[in-house]
Formats: structure tokens, C-alpha cells, sequence
């Protein structure tokens, strides 16, 4: 049935009776506003992140539960890059009146259960009607520890910089699945004859680090009750992009080491297949939604590293900002060093 | 200047320029998310809205620093429903990438006036690209009263029902901008030759009510901190589907006197000039952003009026209801009585 037969009325009534009122929430989906309780004296953060059809999916690239799913995640990796605690979801669904009610229903399946998964509720949302692109838009509320949260703009000389997990791996999934590569629904997956012999092995967990990040909030939060990072930000837009941003705000420079770029070994091995430079993938791929942080205490980071299951790398140190708009460089395994142009997801231009 | 020869980076530095970091706000405009301070001990309440270009509005009917006004007024309008302080904005942009920058500058301007307007910081947002229609969005962040809200499930029978302002002219003010009306940036009206006609005097706060709406903030608060409202709701679909959903949630029947609505004057006139029905218009019309509420003690919703800016009428009663379902009626100007269809806004049907 298409949402335009069901009418809003019918709609909003299934909502409220799939979602009802719980003691969690004093008032969740389906009055004019949600209500949350908040923990005594901390402040809230808060974050919006829209996912656009045709910018950043397609219905080939994203199934609709895993649309749900990556909004609330990537809002969510707003609140691990500034330390917090996630506490609330909204979704804002702009939708075409003839979309299936089915695929609509998936959606925001997709979002209650990835905002349950990381310790969230969804309490409430939109649906509006347009003419144009599905647009998937997720508020997250958090709450900070202490009153404290990590900025951008903290970092000093002389402090490391260290990133999470494994880069470049969701720009190589990306690659994968417009090449033809389907996750199916069962989750076995489906590649065609022109990637068979690729390294196929390598190839599902890239498509799941595109269509279902991880937000990084355990080890957010952690480096901020530790007060171990001077700054963080969340690798949205490709590692290069947001060290530059980090490097800005904190008016500092950087200098990056490619021997020591933790590259998804998907990466390394598709990437290789293509005959594309590897570390340009990892630099500028986008949507890693790690966290990427400048720490001056390294063992102590080595300590949580070993704690937690989360890949923890040093990959360079900040120096005093060579000029205003600071500079990022990077080392080569070659031994020579080179400014690092911030390349990677810029949403307006067009080159 | 078009936003895709501007570059997202360019873009983001000139609104960091523009919102600096204030003591108000821990953290605003410019990091991962934004830190917000809430009063101890109150909850948060927390509602999205969206106005998206080709159903809610046209680049002909709301200009765009209104559009950013209006968008934030709708969403403020829930918290005035809730009976809450407005405390943060959030803006989510939806863009094309050819948008001109100024154009997005006066949407910008528009929601950050109308947010410290309505006693609120703009914290935050997102600007995505998108080759569809362009969407206003706006989280509002606001507060409860002593942990209080107002719900919509507290009407009982034999409470009063009661509408703040005076209803349909958004409705009317829609229809005189389709047929050509133009309120020019200086606020000057321009009418075309077929609008000539007819009553002038009465166009221009209707065309104001559809493109600046005044949420009712103040009284929101009032009713919900004088414990006056058992339920309450805005009028945004329109009042009788607004009031329909009071009346599920609260599981009652309302009967509403036509005689008793406070029906604009400009909607009288001109929906009389083209041969109309203005009770029809007022009921099903939408975009009042008026208070629909219920209320037992008459002589103190009385004295609130009488203390406070804003007109407030007892449009009508509340009944048992007949059936799970609940039921509105109208008692017409010549005694009869009919059930009253929630007709209104649906954002998906096509009829």
C-alpha cells in the first residue's frame, strides 16, 4: 500500500501503537513535542544530520533499514566526537506520497532499532510530503559528563594524533556496491562477474562499514571522562577534510605519516585491484564516522586502547600553525613530506 | 555568488564568522554538536518540523527570510503547545548546490531573528545538498514548567474547549498569495488587478499570519504553569483535525458552536467575495499555529484573557464519547447539528 492511500491520520495511528508510551520517556511519539528527563546538571548536546537521496544514497547503494539505521548512527557520532553520552532520537522523514508504506515502516524500524542499540530512544519525528529526493534527517540529543565535552579547537603543539578503527573502508564499500555489489536482506552477499576476481572476502565488511557505521561513542566518552583528548571531531567527511577543520579551530598544524595510517585491508587489496592509490582512498574517503583526536598523554591512550576493543593509531603530531589557516602535511612512506590539500566530501562543489 | 562556487568550507567559515561562540551557550554553531545548559530539574521537550518547497511552500508564497522565520515559529508553536519554554534551535538545510548564497544567507538570518525573537539561541544545524526541492527544517529544544507539559490526553467531558487568536486567516492569506498578492521586502502590499476589488484593507494580516506566524508561547506557559489546560494542542492540520486528535488521545467528543469561532474578519471578507464557505475555511484551513486546548475553570481561563494580550474563545464543550473513536460535531448558526469531518491538511492523501 502506498502512504498516499493510507492517508496521514492512519499513518500517525499505526505510529502511536507501535510506539506507546513508556516509563522511560514522560512523553514520547505522538503528542506535539517529546519529553525527556535529562541527568541533574550536565548540559545537553545536540545535533542534526540529514542523509539525501542522490547526494549521499541511493536506493541501490542503502536498503530502507539501514537508511534509518545510518542517520541515527551518524548523528550519533556527533555525540562521540564530542565525548557525550547519547540520550534521544527525532527522525524527519520528507518522503514522496507515493512511497510504499512497507519501505517507509523499515525506515523507521531501522532508526528505533539502531537508536536502542546505542542506548537511545526515538522519541519522536516528522513525516512530510514532497515531490522530490527521499531525505532521511536524524536529531540526536546527548548529555555531556560533568558538564565537560570535547571541542574542536583544544589542540597544542606537540600533541599527538590519533584516529579510531580502520579508515577508508566505507569509500571502498561505496565503490563496491556501485559497481553492483548487493547486500541481500539474509545478509549473504551478491557480486557481479566483474568483481569475482577481486578479493571477495574483503569486500562485506567495506559494504557494512557503508551502510551501518559504528559510532565510536564508548571510546568518545572515555577520552573525555579521562580528560585524555584536546580535541576531537568525527571522520564524516574524509580524514584530510576534518583534520583540517580540527587543525583550524585549534590553530595548529599537523603532520601526517602514511606508514602509519591504520587503511582497512579491504582498502588496500580492492583498491589495489582498481589500481587506485590506497592512502587517497583512506584520506579522502569519507564516512569512516571514526573518531580522530589529538592526545598529548600517549600512554594513557595506549592504556585505553588496550582496554577497550577499539583500534586506537597514532598517525602524526601537531606543530606550532604555519600561518593563519594552518597546514597539514604528509609524510610518505618514500620519506618525503608534502601538503595534504583537504580533499574529500565538500556538499556544494562541483568540480 | 551560487553555493557550489562557494565551496561547503568557505560556506562553513562565514558562519562561524556570523554566530561566534557566546557565554549563553557552552558550545554553539561550528563543532560536532552544540552544548546547551537546561534549568535543573526540568525535563527537556524536544520536536521536529520541516516545510518543504512544493507543498508547504513556494518561492512566490513565503520569501525567504520568512521561510526561516516560519520554520522556526512552527516548530516553537509545538513547545507553545506543550505549554514550555522555548530554550535551542537546530536548522537543517536541504539545498541545491546552484542555490544562491544570499538566498540561503536571508533563511539563515530569518531563523536566527525569529529564534532570538521566540527567546531562543539558533545552537546549530546542517546544510545538505540535494537536487529536489528545498526543505526548511528546524529542531526546537525547549523546557518543561516544574516537570510539567501539557499533553493532549487530559480532556475530560464537560471541560470547555477554547481557541487563542482568531482562525483561518493563514488559509485566506495562502489563497490571496496564489492569486498574485506580493508583500514586497520594504512591506508594501501589491495586489494584481483581479484582487482589486475586494476588501484590501483586510489582505495583509492574513497574508502576515501565513508567512509569520505568531506561536503562543506565553500563553502555552500560562495555561500549563496556572494548571488551567487539561490537553492542548496547536492548530497546524487545522482545527478539526486537530481537534479530532485531542479528542482520540483524550478518548471524548466535542461539539464546536459556529457562531462561536473567532473566525478572522479578512476571512470573512474575502471568502465572501469568492463565494466561500468561512466557516469551512477557519475549521479545515490550517497553519493557524493558534492553541487549541481544553479547560474546566472557566472564570480563571477568563481571567488569563482578560490579563494577557491574545484573544481566547470558548468555542464549544466536551462530551462523552460516543464510541472508541471519539466524534465532533458542529451546531450550525440555524440550530441544526452535524458530525463534523477532521478535514484539513494530509500530507500524503490525494483526494
Amino acid at each position: 500500500m502506498k502512504l498516499s492511500e493510507l492517508g496521514e491520520s492512519a499513518f500517525l495511528e499505526q505510529l502511536q501503537a507501535r510506539f506507546p508510551q513508556s516509563d522511560r520517556v514522560p512523553v514520547g511519539i505522538g503528542d506535539d513535542a517529546a519529553a525527556v528527563s535529562v541527568p541533574a546538571g550536565e548540559h545537553i548536546l545536540l545535533t542534526v544530520d540529514a542523509l539525501v537521496e542522490g547526494t549521499h544514497f541511493t536506493r541501490k547503494t542503502v536498503p530502507p533499514r539501514f537508511l534509518g539505521r545510518k542517520a541515527v548512527a551518524a548523528s550519533a557520532s556527533d555525540i562521540a566526537a564530542m565525548g557525550g553520552d547519547s540520550l534521544s532520537a527525532l527522525l524527519s522523514l520528507i518522503v514522496k506520497a507515493d512511497l510504499e508504506v512497507e519501505t517507509l515502516w523499515q525506515i523507521i524500524e531501522g532508526a528505533a532499532e539502531r537508536a536502542a542499540e546505542l542506548g537511545m530512544t526515538l522519541v519522536g519525528g516528522n513525516v512530510s510530503a514532497s515531490e522530490g529526493p527521499l531525505v532521511v534527517s536524524v536529531t540526536v540529543v546527548g548529555t555531556t559528563i560533568k558538564t565537560r565535552c570535547l571541542r574542536r579547537d583544544g589542540a597544542r603543539p606537540g600533541d599527538g594524533i590519533y584516529v579510531s578503527g580502520r579508515i577508508g573502508a566505507s569509500a571502498c564499500g561505496l565503490e563496491l556496491l556501485r559497481k553492483g555489489a548487493v547486500l541481500s536482506s539474509a545478509g549473504g552477499l551478491v557480486v557481479p562477474e566483474s568483481l569475482r576476481d577481486g578479493p571477495i572476502g574483503l569486500a562485506e565488511p567495506c559494504i557494512r562499514a557503508h551502510i551501518d557505521p559504528r559510532p565510536r561513542l564508548a571510546l568518545g566518552r572515555q577520552l573525555n571522562e579521562r580528560r585524555l583528548a584536546t580535541a576531537c571531531i568525527d571522520i564524516s567527511d574524509g580524514l584530510s577534510v576534518d583534520l583540517t577543520r580540527l587543525c583550524r579551530a585549534s590553530k595548529v598544524g599537523a603532520r601526517i605519516d602514511e606508514r602509519a595510517l591504520p587503511i582497512d585491508p579491504g582498502v588496500l587489496a580492492w583498491e589495489r585491484a582498481w589500481a587506485h592509490d590506497a592512502t587517497a582512498v583512506a584520506l579522502s574517503g569519507g564516512e569512516d564516522y571514526e573518531l580522530l583526536f589529538a592526545a598529548r598523554r600517549e600512554t594513557e591512550v595506549e592504556a585505553l586502547r588496550d582496554e577497550s576493543d577499539v583500534l586506537v593509531t597514532k598517525i602524526g603530531e601537531l606543530y606550532e600553525a604555519d600561518g593563519p589557516r594552518g597546514c597539514i602535511e604528509l609524510s610518505r612512506r618514500d620519506g618525503t613530506v608534502h601538503p595534504l590539500a583537504a580533499a574529500g566530501w565538500d556538499h556544494f562543489r562541483r568540480d
